[in-house]
């Protein structure tokens, strides 16, 4: 079918009003985007992705918060046999897909699509494919794919419907079903009727609160939304019946969320541009807007030598967005300390690094820590983006170091390099699955896009002491 | 504990701000409201309403939507030993709740309080709980009980925050979890900081659209929701945490769904009242607002003998409402029909009867019915509220018959009577289990409040011929 006719077609099929066919449209979308359009960059975007997600899920496996929906599944869900990364037992697709959702986020290291909202795509999205690349064959082609398509529609729904109307709503939920649900039913073979079902029954489950951020629930949302896309998919593949207008009806998705019609630009340039090359990987498991300055600190420290014992003082300037996010100056827990850049800066002197390990309520109570935060003085350059900041340091001596951070590693404009990721990877899953499983696990995510089985990956992602 | 240091508790537990501490208030209400204090009027309510929900969600066990969605869970849930309702089939309790509240709702009779919105609570709230006691013991009372409360938590959210702002919003949806993951947490036999938890983890998968009407999803949403509220329960038992003001948080549910904050009212007269006593059942499996026509035609065919073939014309006379909701003159499907006073009229006159037996695409064909629909004219009168109705009727002879219906049947006002409810309960269940199970069983709902154990009933309502 030519574009001309292909356009044709979708505007017959809509009323000619704003909004039009949307829902129709990005499921026809879905359907017939090919593996052999997208190319080698955004092929290669959609692994680093990959790679951040598997050692994400991998280093969050055995968080006490995973602990407890596994045993909550385990009561009221039924058994399996499908993979949860980092745990040796298996469980039904479902709920596989709650806890690879849950395990994704629990570190706050997942990715970012930092466009106009910070919806994590990838937590919804992964989960639901690799829910049925546990039950069946799956390329890592097609699994590739899938995850490419996911991502375009969970982040143009998040970017056109969600925008910024809404800051109550926690966007992974709102947006993230909808792109779950579509990379689904790309691997059940869906057809574009059956496509814009599983769209309107992901949208009819959409939810999820910002007041439950700093709680278990934050990481529950990508999970249960990964869920919520994976039944959809089932059920419209079963010839389940939804609106064709879930997102630009008079009473779907836009509407309910923003009281605007859904905006024609969900639909720019589809298929020509690709919202996964917008993605981004953390270097550190903290608030985005505190990384310029932990930037600066380890640069000061290596390029300098400084020991932590040594410090007088501690200047940073910051964005005002790094202040109002991240400004705790006596963080008691290790999920508080993640958003106190006066912690982060003391931490990264003291230590060199900055691992997901060191979230703990043990460290953010340390003495050493809590003695060198309380020399940290915070300042706000007004001008100042959120990914830009300066470190000073006073020695004892009375020598100062300073260094601008122009563009904070791990943002667009400063993204981690393939061998950070391997290294993040590896960090996150050694002390899950031993070094030697770690690296072969990464090894294999890196040529995903040749696997004739993902489920090879799912397979190496469980623990080897317990392996059968 | 006395009320008034009951009350200083409460307060001090909240900011002295609008809306303090409402869901840790409700959470508190939903762990210490006692069988013992619920009047015997509102058990017999809620008895009602169990009646209700038993028979319908039996009739609507093989519905073609409820068969959809038992191949979705069987190809991703897991098994296990709950049961469906009017199902010979085992489920995993998650699964069951599902289903359940899928059959509940999918013939459109289940009970309605239509207080400020037409919420169905008892769609997400029974299906939760039934889970529970198909795979533990749970007393009568102990479920009734977990029932009111349930309903109580629903129908004030709905009431309270969802209001009339969000017409957009399936309010089933946005509300009925709050009330399923309080009766489930009740079973649980968690404590108020738990059951806290448990509404907020239900706050944040509320969701629903009510573009889905007219499609499989509507129905869908009771059954999700009751899953919702399950596994919140069974989250918060282990201790998952959530945030505690989740509904008046600054980012909780009042505030995305009303932009307002949430209103004191919420928990006025809390365990002095109870919503359950508000929930009505239906007559007929269509639009309450074309019942005042159903009946008066009814009544007249049965007053006078009239006979279809001598109808020279029907006129009805009926409320905006009616026209506006269910003016539908040539409905083509038996979905479409429900939403057809015309329709429902002639139907009425033929059949002598309306039961959902007659809501299928080959009824809303039927060459009777649609010549003698055809004679249908619909007058409107402004001052008419939504359950009344006048119709008149006049023979090819010229004798022309006429009644007023003041208030319909089933509405709060001329509510059906326990022998309307058990043969409605008959009419649904009698060809899924048999005349001989149906009249048990119906027996047993009755006399629910005696049972050692909840299930027995669910026992016998698995359909006979395919008993182990």
């Amino acid at each position: 079918m030519s574009a001309q006719s292909k356009a044709n077609d979708l505007a017959e099929s809509g009323s000619p009003a704003q909004g039009a066919a949307i829902t129709r449209r990005l499921a026809r979308y879905a359907v017939e985007a090919r593996w052999e359009d997208i190319p080698d960059e955004v092929r290669h975007h959609a692994v680093r992705s990959l790679v951040n997600f598997i050692g994400c899920a991998v280093g969050g496996a055995r968080h006490h918060t995973v602990e407890i929906a596994v045993s909550a599944v385990r009561a009221i869900g039924g058994g399996g046999s499908a993979v949860v990364l980092g745990r040796a037992e298996r469980f039904s697709p479902s709920d596989a897909a709650l806890i690879n959702g849950i395990s994704s986020a629990v570190l706050d290291f997942d990715s970012t699509q930092a466009k106009l909202t910070n919806i994590h795509p990838s937590g919804p999205v992964v989960p639901a494919i690799a829910a049925l690349a546990s039950i069946r064959p799956v390329s890592g082609s097609d699994f590739l794919s899938a995850y490419v398509v996911g991502v375009e529609i969970a982040c143009r729904i998040a970017n056109g419907v969600f925008g910024r109307d809404n800051p109550g709503w926690h966007v992974t939920g709102v947006a993230g079903g909808l792109g779950a649900a579509a990379a689904a039913s790309r691997l059940l073979g869906l057809d574009a009727q059956q496509m814009t079902a599983a769209l309107g029954i992901a949208a009819t489950q959409s939810g999820g609160l910002r007041e439950m951020y700093g709680t278990m629930c934050k990481s529950f949302t990508p999970g249960r939304t990964a869920q919520n896309g994976l039944l959809a998919a089932m059920l419209a593949q079963g010839g389940f019946t939804s609106s064709p207008a879930a997102i630009e009806g008079a009473t779907g998705l836009a509407r309910v969320l923003t009281n605007r019609d859904a905006p024609e630009s969900l639909c720019k340039d589809l298929g020509a541009t690709y919202e996964i090359s917008a993605n981004t990987c953390k270097p550190f498991a903290c608030a985005i807007v505190t990384h310029a300055a932990i930037d600066g600190c380890l640069c000061l420290r290596r390029d300098h030598g400084i020991s932590s014992d040594n410090i007088a003082m501690i200047t940073l300037t910051v964005s005002p967005m790094t202040l109002k996010l991240a400004g705790d100056p006596e963080p008691t827990t290790g999920l508080k300390s993640k958003f106190s850049v006066q912690h982060l800066a003391a931490l990264s002197l003291i230590q060199g690094a900055v691992s997901h390990r060191h979230f703990t309520d043990g460290m953010a109570r340390d003495p050493a820590v809590v003695a060198l935060r309380a020399r940290v003085r915070v300042e706000v350059d007004p001008d100042f983006a959120k990914d830009q900041g300066v470190v000073k340091i006073t020695l004892n001596s009375g020598a100062i170091f300073e260094t601008r951070i122009q563009h904070a590693r791990g943002g667009l404009a400063n993204p981690m390099s393939d061998a950070d990721l391997e290294a993040k990877f590896i960090d996150l899953s050694e002390d899950g699955l031993g070094p030697r499983i770690a690296a072969r696990l990464v090894a294999q995510c890196w040529r995903v896009a040749d696997l004739e089985d993902f489920g090879e990956i799912l397979m190496l992602s469980e623990p080897e002491d317990d392996r059968r």
